[in-house]
Order: structure tokens, then C-alpha cells, then sequence
């Protein structure tokens, strides 16, 4: 029998689930198969009703969610509850862009002079890829794990979905799991179109099954990398949508820090603290400007972690993987360690720390990310030390520029050497907090991930869907949104874009 | 010195040209990085008139370019001057996709309820990804080499562009390139926009190179694995955009057979046989009824075929190769040859040939795409004969039925079948020939591409683009599609799609 653990106290959850065995994972995966064949055969609209139900579903079993997802991952009943929120949230965006259409991407280009002689009739759009396998993260029990973003758009796209529960919340997982496929059952939906599997190796086996035609991941580059390593032994490589690692650097401007340190060393300390420092948009690095502003500022960070209580981990290996970096960084002279919360808490707690180093020693030995609550403050003299300084910053999520209004040029100058680092640029504010909407972009250069799509908000759908085009088809061949007459999603014919009207 | 050879005599052809060092290799790429900042400073007007620019540069040297690629390559005037305008056509539908501006994907979502309390104001487009590395193919020397596809939609993405000439066409390569490159420093290009290098150890170390950002690649299975090894032990991975290899299976259904079943044989006899075979979407494999009707069809196209004068392949490795796989299926008993034209001919000619099978023989090795003239008719009883027989063909860029309407409940059955196999379902009609249109997909499942994307038509573009999104960004650190009060492009703000308005 799996168990899982309390990390709040360190004591053992027993469950009653085991490890999916390879046959059962092969049949899930076949089922899925059989499940993707009967998808196609009902419309978007369709499709949208079982992500509202989805929706429905989980909200229906809320109390028992967040108090599994508690018990487990010790993140707290207001998080965790808005998370769960969240996951609700983004089925029903989903639904939305579903019921609207324009992710289709239908475009017509009508038989005729083609610019080079005359042309074929073609029209375009996007279908299904085919069943997918999601993998659970560690940090998001709900929002990146079984009722998460992968899940609800790889259904958005019309893709079942196997999913691997993640070992950290295996209760939730099944909870989770279980109110989606009642819920689903429930709207009608076919057999297979939702699955789990439970165990490393079962998670191996998902990805080598022939049937799965994509994967989506939210975990550590390491762990990525065992299953990249997987795809490349199958016959036929699947695309890996991997969101794997992100230093997130954080750069405050002379005129910020003069400005407003004081209240960016109470922004900047809660964003680091936020969940216990574990988000992939922790802002792991902060420039901060030498001088007196700038060292106001790291003392006010300084003195709230000094008055931090222990923050608790997900799971031991978590916990180990925070201390070791942590000591590394101070042993072996990288940096200094400026304030450390309170330590010695039950479970797998940990103190929030501040360290420090200067830019010139920046080096990529001193920007492992530390999966936790602790940031590097980065001593700055000028825009050249943060050049420098950022080649020693792995690519990230997102990148963050905390600068005043005066400074015009600074803050262009800024914007331009870290949107190269970066998927999203965030001013004056902190990265962690990721809205769920039709303009986001999560995702960012390698190492930060491995696909050039987000994995949270609406495009995120395109991950799984491929362009099909049909050369001179009957009409009743075609997709009702490619017919002659149909006008409710938006579509490019002969070359002029045009808005559904209905 | 680097030699290319006539196909049509065999004789060499001298050149000025050497293997690229892997100094000026680093070099090239390093400018192209320089080029990548220096075009992010230019607007896409000014690309669309670059592109504007590139057809022109390359029309008025139009003679001298045929005339090298048709000592070169063999493939006829006509169709390479076709070709050559193919070229032309698509460097300035690119350039009206930039101005029309919505491959950006331009969106916004103001700051206010993001329907789970407030959220910041994000605002996305797509980016260009880096300078990209472009390899010629053999089979296309204008439209799939330096001045092909790939080519265009990288710089119309903004992305910098260095070129592997491909060794069967080197000098119609170097004027490729000489009329591009002074096409653009004439209009104001930056220097390092385009590069070229010559030589597979130049080639290899290209997409090593940590400047370039992606890689598009038409040609075999066995050349896009060798690209894919080096891009695996690449610090940072990149994209890679293969085209590869593909069947594309046609079925012909009785009633198809019964009542055009003469038109048919022309045809496909014409378009297995264009440019000597050696299209990507060259009909490999046709399913023809057994009975009378399908027999006659394969008559006649057996006796076109054996009428046929020789053809001229592009080289001696693609014409050994096609002897190999021919002799291979008939001597290991795999297929019957039915009919094979003049043998004989001077250089690298070969003779057209038609060989059939029983579609319960058809296996994987009977299937091993042939570059070059040869088609492949598979026998069928009924439409289970048809989906087994499918298995062994490997998935492809194109699939085509020959049905007659009367037969909707047949066509719809395949359609579905059939769908899965390709990325463009071709009706009545032939899968050469490819439009260059909006509505293009031009790509397939494995192991016809690696990608969910096309190589031709406009939406090719976003192979080399990523999205990037803006939290709370000042106006002016904006790009001007994104600013509140431009309206010249479409975007979608809140969650509506506009149309600009201009």
C-alpha cells in the first residue's frame, strides 16, 4: 500500500491504493485510445458542458478536497481553497474559449486563382491529438495536478487524459480524481476519457505506451529529463511540455529602492514566503542596488525573516534538497546568510533565509534554485553588474523590474536585457500570482521549459491540438465549423480574417 | 574546392566554393545574433518590405538562376522557373501576413476582476526566437532551399537567417544567396540578416552553435536524426522543424475505378512521375480495387509507364538508392514489377516503374518510401483489406481518396480512416502540387514531420515565434501593437477577438 505524509508532523497517511501495474496502466491507456475515437464524434459545445460539469463536480466535493490537500501538503486551508478555486475557475475559461472557437485557427482559401495559377479549395483548422498523460506537481495540489491546467485544456482540445497522481498528495489525487470522473460520468461522457495511475513506474510506462500522444509535466528538470529519456526510446517521439525550473530574477532600480524600499522589502518578502517559497515563480534573485536605499531595504527583508515562524515543506525530499543548497551556498563562500527564520518546527519546516552576494561573485554555483523560502539578494553597483550578474541566472519563467516613474530609459533598458530571459515580464509587482486568462503567458526559455506554449491560460490548449487540412472536400466531410454556411466561430477565408456572427 | 555534377550527363561542375571553416561558421552565427537585436529595433512594416525586396532581388536575376539550377539539378526550366515564382510568391504572402498583423496573437487583459479577485493588466504577443539555422533540400532548389519557405517565414518572424546549401545544388545556392544578400543590403538590411554555409561538418556545427535558436531542416529521416543527435547534446535545446519522409498513400474506391477509372491513371501516372518523383508529397502508395475496373486502371497506367522516356534524378546517392529499394521489393518476393520505362539514359537517370502488391502481403518493409518515380498499387477486396494495409504505411504529409459521390457513406468511412495517417486529406485530386495559402498544412504525424506545425503557408511563421507576456507594463516599454490605442491589428482584449481597424 502507498503511503503519503503529514508534513506539518511528519506522520505517515496510509491509503489504500498501490501502484498501478503495467497491464492496468496499458489498459487505461488503450481505453483512452477508444475514449479519443468517441470524443471526436461530439462537438465543442459538448465539450464545454463537461468542463462546466468538471467545474461543478469538484466544487461540489470542496470541503473534502481542501481537507485531504491539507492534510497533505500542510499549504493551509485559505490557499488551498483558492487554488481549488482556481482549477474551477480555469475549466470554465476553457468552456468559454471553447464555446467561442477561434482556438480552431479555421481558415478557408476557396478553389481559384491561387496567385500562382489556379488552386485547390483547402481549409484549415486545428483537431486533437490524441490521449494525454499529465503529471501531477508537488506544489499545486490542485491548479497543477489532477484538477489542473493540463487536464482542462488537454479536454478543452479534445484529448483524454491519463493522469499520474503525484506521490506527495496521493489522497487528493484520488479525491480529486474521483469527483472529475463522477462528475464526467454523470454529462455522459464516454469510458476512458479521464484515468490515473499511481507509482513511478507506472508514470514510466504511461509515457512508453504507444497510445499517448503527448505529455504534459510540471516538476523538476531532472525528473523531466528521466521522462524526455523515455520519449526518446519510444518509436514514435511524442511532443513534452515540461515547465521545469525558474530562478524568476527580481531587479530594483536606485530610484525604487529610494522611493519605495520599504514597502518592496514587504512585497518582495511575502512574494519569496508565499506557499512556503514554493512556486516556480518564487523570485529566487533579487538585484538590489548598493547603497543606502538598497541596504535599508535587505535589512527590513532581513528582520521580517529574522521574525518568520518555520515554514513547513511538502516532503522530505524537499526539505533535505533546502538545506543542502542553503549550506552549500554559505559553506563554500557564494554567499552570506543575512537572516534566517525560526527553525526547528515539526515536520519538514524550514527557516525563511535572506543571503547575499555580490554581483561580480555571481556565478551559476551560486543560482541553484532553492525550492523554498529563500532569496539571494544580488549587491549591484550599475546596469553592467546586472548584465553580468544575469548571465549567471538560468532563463527563467518570468522576470520582474521594480523601478520609479523618472527612471525612463533605465526601465527600457532593463525591459530589454531581461526579456531575453524570460516568458513574462512583470513591473512593479512580484511574478508569483499567475492570473488565469487569455493574455498570459507561463512558460519561458530553456531551462525554465521546454516548449515554446504556456501551460497556464487559454492558448495553453494548443499544446494539444495539430493543424489538419482538407484539399477539395464534399461538404459533408468536412468539420461543421469549415462548412460554407456556418459563420459561429471566427475564420480566415481568402485571407480576411472575419469575426463569427451568429 | 566543392563539386557539383549535371545529373542529366554526369559530369562535375567546378565551383569557387570550399567547406565553410568552423571559425567563419561562429562567425556567421555570431552576426546573425547581432542581426536578431538589430531587427528587433525595425518594425514588421519594414520586414514586409524586406521581404518585398527579397522577390525582387531574386526575379531580376531570374535567367541566371534557372539556368543553374537546371544544369544543376535537371528538373526542367518550366518547373523550375514555376519554382522559382513559387519563391517569389511566398516571400510576398508573408509580407502581407506582416502587415495584416495577426500571427501576433496580439492580446490584452485590462486590470480589474480576473473572476478570482483582482488581477494586474497582461498583455501577450508573439516574439521572434533567435537567429535560425536553414537547410536546403535537394528535391526543391528554389522553394525548399536558400530561397525557400523556411527562409521566408524566419525573417518575417524577425529572426536572422543562416543557410546550409544543400551539395547537389551549390551554385544555384551561392546566386540564391548573392541575390538575397544584395537584395537586402540595398534595402538597409542589417549585416548578418542572411549567411550561408557549404559543407555537412559546416551544417553540423551550425546547429551546435549556442546563437541559433531553432532549425529547419527538409530532407531524410537519416539527416533529421543526425541534426536531432546535436541538438541532444546541446547545453540548450532547440526547436527542431523537420520535414522527413512520406508514403502518402492514395485510395481509389470501385466506384472511383468504374467511372474515371482512365482519368485516374493519367493522373497519378503524371503526378507520381512530376519532377521524376521526388516530391515529399509524391503518391508512394496506391489501394486500387481488385476486379475489373481496378485492373484496368492499373493497365493503363502500366502502359504510360512503360512508354516513359527515363528520369533524371538529382544525384547518384538518390538514384543508387532507388534501384536498391526497387530491386529489394521485387527480389524479396514483396511486390510484382508490373511495368517499368526506358532504362538507359545518360547521368542519373532511372526508369519509371510500377509495381503492385496484395493487400494482405503489404508489410513494413514493403512500404520503404522510394525517392524517385515508383509507385506502389496495393491490391484491396474491401475497406478492411484497406485500414490493415494501412498499418504498414507509415504516416504521412498527404492522404487521398478517389471516391464517387455516390458512394458518401464509403468516403466518409476513410475519411475518418485516412485522417489519422496525414496532415492534408486530399479529394479526387492529386497530393503534388502544394498551395501556398493561408489554409496550407503542409506537415504530418511521425515520421512525415516532427512538429504540430507546417512548413508551408503563412501559419509556418510560428515555428520561429514565442510568446511573451507583459504584467503592468508601462505604455512605452510596450510593443505598438500591444499600446492602448493602436487599432491596427487584430487583437483580442478582455477576452474578444477585434478586427483592426484602420
Amino acid at each position: 500500500m502507498l503511503t503519503t505524509t503529514n508534513p506539518r508532523t511528519g506522520e505517515r497517511i496510509e491509503t489504500d491504493l498501490e501502484v498501478t501495474t503495467a497491464e492496468e496502466v496499458a489498459r487505461l491507456a488503450d481505453t483512452a485510445a477508444v475514449a479519443f475515437g468517441e470524443l471526436a464524434r461530439r462537438d465543442r459545445t459538448w465539450r464545454a458542458g463537461l468542463l462546466d460539469a468538471l467545474a461543478e463536480g469538484l466544487e461540489s466535493r470542496r470541503e473534502e478536497l481542501v481537507m485531504a490537500a491539507e492534510q497533505e501538503t500542510g499549504l493551509g486551508d485559505a490557499r488551498l481553497g483558492g487554488e481549488l478555486t482556481r482549477s474551477t475557475f480555469q475549466l470554465r475559461l476553457f468552456a468559454e474559449a471553447l464555446r467561442e472557437g477561434a482556438y480552431l485557427e479555421a481558415a478557408i482559401d476557396h478553389a481559384g486563382d491561387s496567385g500562382m495559377g489556379p488552386g485547390p479549395d483547402l481549409r484549415r483548422m486545428l483537431l486533437p491529438l490524441g490521449p494525454v498523460a499529465v503529471f501531477g506537481s508537488s506544489n499545486f495540489p490542485f491548479a497543477f495536478s489532477v484538477a489542473g491546467g493540463d487536464t482542462a485544456s488537454a479536454l478543452a482540445a479534445g484529448c483524454p487524459v491519463v493522469l499520474k497522481a503525484h506521490s506527495s498528495h496521493l489522497l487528493t489525487s484520488e479525491l480529486s480524481y474521483a469527483a472529475l470522473d463522477a462528475a464526467a460520468r454523470a454529462y455522459g461522457a464516454p469510458d476512458g476519457v479521464l484515468g490515473i495511475v499511481y507509482g513511478t513506474q507506472a508514470g514510466a510506462a504511461l509515457v512508453a505506451h504507444p497510445a499517448i500522444k503527448a505529455v504534459g509535466f510540471t516538476g523538476s528538470l531532472t525528473g523531466g529529463q528521466a521522462l524526455l529519456d523515455i520519449i526518446d526510446s519510444r518509436e514514435e517521439p511524442i511532443p513534452f511540455y515540461g515547465e521545469l525550473s525558474s530562478l524568476n530574477p527580481l531587479v530594483i532600480t536606485p530610484g525604487a529602492a529610494a522611493s519605495r524600499g520599504e514597502e518592496i522589502a514587504g512585497g518582495l518578502f511575502g512574494s519569496f514566503t508565499l506557499g512556503s517559497g514554493q512556486f516556480c515563480t518564487k523570485p529566487g534573485v533579487a538585484f538590489v542596488p548598493r547603497g543606502e536605499a538598497g541596504e535599508a531595504l535587505v535589512e527590513a527583508m532581513v528582520s521580517r525573516a529574522k521574525g518568520a515562524a518555520p515554514a513547513v515543506l511538502l516532503n522530505s525530499r524537499i526539505q533535505e534538497s533546502y538545506g543542502k543548497i542553503r549550506d552549500r551556498l554559505i559553506e563554500q563562500g557564494h554567499a552570506t546568510l543575512l537572516a534566517a527564520g525560526a527553525d526547528g518546527g515539526d515536520g519538514f519546516s524550514v527557516a525563511p533565509s535572506v543571503l547575499a552576494i555580490d554581483a561580480e561573485k555571481l556565478n551559476r554555483e551560486a543560482t541553484e534554485e532553492a525550492f523554498g523560502p529563500l532569496i539571494l539578494v544580488v549587491y549591484y553597483d550599475d546596469v553592467a553588474d546586472i548584465e553580468r550578474g544575469l548571465q549567471s541566472v538560468p532563463r527563467s519563467l518570468t522576470a520582474t523590474i521594480h523601478s520609479d516613474p523618472s527612471e525612463t530609459e533605465l526601465t527600457k533598458d532593463l525591459a530589454a536585457r531581461l526579456g531575453d530571459y524570460a516568458g513574462r515580464l512583470v513591473f512593479n509587482g512580484y511574478p508569483t500570482g499567475v492570473r488565469v486568462s487569455w493574455a498570459q503567458h507561463h512558460g519561458g526559455p530553456w531551462p525554465a521549459t521546454n516548449s515554446l506554449h504556456t501551460s497556464v491560460g487559454v492558448t495553453a490548449v494548443r499544446r494539444f491540438l495539430r493543424p489538419f487540412a482538407w484539399q477539395d472536400a464534399p461538404q459533408e466531410i468536412l468539420p461543421e465549423e469549415l462548412r460554407d454556411n456556418y459563420t459561429g466561430v471566427p475564420r480566415r477565408v481568402d485571407g480576411v480574417l472575419q469575426l463569427a456572427s451568429s
